[in-house]
């Protein structure tokens, strides 16, 4: 469904933790062959938290989204994290970055969490366009932060190579004189493939009251064949309801950022199209998969490379667990 | 802001666990004196799960909604999960009742999931309206479901006789025909109280490689003077933002559904304005305070029990951790 709305991206932020960690620094601690983490996920280094908290790297982007948007926080009419790790189960993250960012404390901007796992930050921006009407809703923030290192299980290889932590924000502005425009966006779930990515610890299902900490039941995993099975089948379907309503296709678009599964996940995509080189931007060499903080945070990159410039459409698009595909088409 | 969108609840449905608890065999269990918990927490009865999970109850609760709407799930054009406790920390909770519910494994429709602690279903049917413009979203269904048992310190008598668990859902419908209206919505969040409700464990300031189980640390704590306090302070600075732009007042809404926090946090809200007998809805001693699942099965009852009809105005409030206020004001 069109949504051709006047909303522009006024300010991006980002904030990763001090400690980079480069993926033969990574062999040697977890006893993985040389060589292995960046031929098999592609990562060369990512950046794993020592002190920083999601509430610190989530608030630290967003005071640089505000400050490049030229607002203060009590600007805002709605604060969004779209993130699905967490400081603590309660209170939400995005009470906890609103009492750690300059000015939260002293306003009363309502503050929500939202989840879908890696495609959290493109579900806020969706919901953030669905809800602005330029009276309610004028400012909004999406932020996603995410500490995926402490979740890693270091026996199993190809999550332990392949994920990092950080954190991004957007600020979008109701702005019918500027020439941004939120255009289309669309999400499906597919729930055969509900269970193929899990945590499982940690919920009601396996409480830590009953299920003593062990690697395998507290870590990330993932089935990685079905999920680039599900991929394959799915991401075209996906695109061909997509554009459908459209008249451009998904090569004309000037750039399109998708979620940084993979090495293997982004490969499948590309390959899916005729894409022009430089059409597909990837951070995730130097990021690794920051679970719903990629995609902005690629985004940030992206314009601060001069990759997206103002005009531009772009197409933010990844795949996430549960399972779900979710995409936001915008003139930047 | 006015929402003034003609948005009819088409169906609601609910779910509670097999096992009821009275107060007394908790007090026994639990070496608390006879008649503590209904004196000082005003619960009579809650209900514990056994073998439930979230999404089971939510599917279970969903299903009724669809069926009272008189749709099939494959009819809705978005599932929103609003709950603070969940099966699994991925796939997020969302996922797991489309993947239970009658229907939900044939079906693309997207799932996502909503997180402000107790508020989470006021938030989800705002997020749900403000989205709904009868086209993308014509039909969506908001459920909450919490299991908040497992998550109770038993030395903590003051919330392990206060929190129970169950599920409820609603179908919301863009309905012009219809009398049922969206009228009004407000959240604010202040952050001087953001820490006053935690459960700190589980999350990566407290993770559970690092730290192991104790009630404490995994448990829910409130610091209920200083939350009544915010209480008190806040909700008539919120109401009268709220009620600014109406032309009606508090004391004019047909029905109003509080979150049912606790009977003091009930208590301090029904003695704030000149209510009628029956304006305020109540099922605290029969089902406990159940985090966000409160207040949509206390307004399934309200409509079962005749309470809440068809032109009915209807105010659901409450407080949730953070420290949030939010209010959605609708006509039934």
């Amino acid at each position: 469904m069109n949504i051709q709305k006047p909303i522009s991206i006024i300010g991006m932020g980002k904030c990763l933790p001090a400690n980079k960690v480069c993926s033969h620094e990574l062999e040697e601690k977890l006893h993985i062959p040389k060589g292995w983490a960046e031929r098999y996920s592609g990562v060369k280094e990512r950046y794993h938290r020592t002190e920083e908290t999601s509430g610190y790297l989530g608030a630290r982007a967003l005071e640089e989204a505000l400050n490049e948007a030229g607002i203060e926080f009590h600007d805002l009419d709605l604060l969004i994290c779209g993130s699905a790790t967490f400081d603590y189960v309660i209170p939400n993250q995005a009470c906890v970055i609103k009492a750690e960012v300059a000015g939260g404390m002293e306003s009363d901007v309502p503050a929500l969490n939202l989840d879908t796992t890696c495609l959290s930050f493109v579900s806020g921006i969706d919901m953030a366009a669905m809800m602005m009407d330029g009276k309610r809703y004028q400012k909004i923030a999406v932020v996603s932060v995410e500490i995926s290192s402490n979740g890693l299980n270091p026996e199993n290889w190809e999550t332990a190579t392949l994920f990092g932590d950080g954190a991004a924000a957007a600020v979008l502005s109701w702005e019918p004189e500027k020439g941004g425009r939120m255009l289309h966006a669309l999400q499906e779930t597919y729930s055969e493939g509900a269970y193929n990515t899990q945590l499982k610890g940690g919920g009601n299902q396996y409480h830590f009251k009953d299920y003593p900490y062990n690697p395998e039941l507290y870590s990330f995993a993932m089935e990685g064949r079905k999920l680039l099975k599900m991929a394959k089948t799915k991401i075209p379907e996906f695109m061909a309801n997509f554009f459908t309503s459209l008249d451009i296709e998904i090569t004309d678009i000037d750039l399109i950022i998708p979620h940084q599964a993979s090495r293997a996940g982004i490969a499948i995509f590309r390959n899916m199209y005729d894409f022009k080189k430089g059409q597909i931007f990837e951070n995730l060499e130097t990021h690794g998969n920051c679970i719903a903080a990629s995609i902005p945070m690629a985004l940030y990159d992206a314009i601060q490379q001069g990759k997206l410039k103002r005009g531009d459409t772009c197409l933010i698009s990844g795949t996430s667990a549960g399972f779900s595909i979710g995409g936001v088409l915008f003139r930047y």
